[in-house]
């Protein structure tokens, strides 16, 4: 593998959370010379949707995703009529931010109103998730927005998503929108399917299937302190990112690579310019 | 489902490690009435080899497994060596004891001899398990003493072992004796393999090449804190023991229902006899 052109690089706005708002982490990007950004609604919000798909488009920057819709699996149909209407809401700001795709969480074991889990029917909740990505699919397409599931490691099968391998999310797509030019597609993240013996398998088939939509990398820890916010910066961990780039490279994939780091012990500490440094080096060097 | 037979209970005994030895937990068990322990190396090797042989004789007990050979990956030849006598020390270990099985935990990443990963080629790290356990089988084979591969969870893939599912632990089985009854089969534990979709047919397909050894049974927590030491009690997390009992039943498994429980901040804090009572009443209650 070459080294991946610097131009293809993307930081995800969580990666910064902790010591800018987005106002600043967009400025910060166009100082370091990073052409693209995934942007997260709570931070949207923060400062206004249509200031900041202004700042996105004077800045010039492409939106290699939106975070996030999904969610679906709840107690009730009221609770789960409630997700699907806040994914919409999350369709039509990646809209008007001009996102290339909404990326889809799209949640765990079913929870009361009060964020309970009230079944251990994984099952169930995975036939909830079809149905809600189902119905969304209508909705974004009408919009013209590509949804993009991320299926997510294994260990957060319970609270975040029952989706959690590339074959998965694959027969999903297969179900419900056999081409990605049907508007279904997947974001692979590094961190979630490095482990997977299917990965060249799953990734070639997406590939074929013209439904890899986003690839986001960082580093996976050993010892990993926190099963949430202890992701590693590329070359720090054991993942082989440039192997993993190759798989999607030959699987025609030519969008962004982007950076996706939860680190609470360690990169939401520092000054967000030396982290978009190491990123530019990193993503260079190791990735 | 029925609830289980109570007899059925077995306890590994990394489950009591903190406050006991290997001697008070075999008396434990005979106070508790539960008829099946299996044990690690380490717990041993501090009684005695002898000693615990005879003492498990002495009560009775089913060992339902031994704990454990594998860890096969290294950085050189030498190493690989290494790793591969002492998983034969470990055969003969279970055969004193008299287990049903040797537990493989089949190891990650490649090391140094300091234990530093030296490699990120986890398709070669793989290629290095098959090999060693083909080596030990015939080791295991000479003196009558079944191999279970235990696929670990996916959060474990680097450090512990990259055999991470139930469909590449067959693959393998498949490769090296196609029927349990040569010797090499699978302990499905549920922490390692409830989030898997491919979960019923995977357990079908090994009961079909009867490879089914050993059942390990505890519960996943929501939030878990730490990615080693929290695993939970039956019932109190979220995966649905009952049903995975019900595929392993359907699956010709007749075995009995070994406790693992890891858990630093609660159970290997408390009187091993409230930990003893506790396994008695939610096996029966809610496994």
């Amino acid at each position: 593998m070459g080294e991946p052109d610097p131009a293809l690089l993307s930081i995800n706005t969580a990666t910064l959370r902790m010591r800018w708002d987005l106002r600043e982490i967009i400025a910060g990007l166009a100082r370091h010379g990073i052409r693209g950004i995934s942007p997260w609604r709570d931070q949207v919000a923060k400062v206004g949707l249509a200031e900041v798909a202004a700042r996105i488009r004077d800045a010039g920057l492409v939106v290699t995703g939106y975070c996030r819709g999904g969610m679906f699996p709840a107690a009730g149909r009221e609770g789960r009529r409630a997700a699907l209407d806040d994914s919409k809401r999350a369709v039509d700001e990646a809209q008007a931010v001009g996102a290339r795709c909404l990326v889809l969480v799209v949640g765990g074991l079913p929870r009361d109103r009060e964020g309970r889990i009230v079944s251990k029917d994984l099952t169930g909740a995975r036939e909830m998730v079809r149905d809600g990505i189902g119905e969304l699919l209508e909705y974004a397409r009408a919009g013209g927005m590509p949804l993009a599931i991320e299926p997510l490691h294994p260990m957060y099968a319970a609270d975040r998503a029952c989706v959690n391998t590339l074959a998965h999310a694959n027969d999903l797509c297969d179900e419900l929108a056999p081409s990605g030019r049907e508007g279904l597609g997947l974001a692979v993240d590094v961190y979630h399917v490095w482990w997977d013996p299917a990965l060249e398998r799953e990734i070639a088939r997406a590939g074929e299937r013209e439904r890899l939509f986003a690839y986001h990398i960082c580093d996976w820890l050993v010892p990993t302190t926190d099963l949430l916010n202890d992701r590693g910066m590329m070359g720090d961990g054991v993942i082989d990112l440039p192997r993993i780039r190759g798989l999607m490279e030959r699987a025609g994939y030519r969008g962004m690579h982007e950076v996706e780091i939860f680190s609470a012990g360690n990169w939401w500490l520092r000054d967000p310019d030396e982290v978009l440094a190491t990123c530019r080096a990193r993503h260079r060097e190791r990735s």
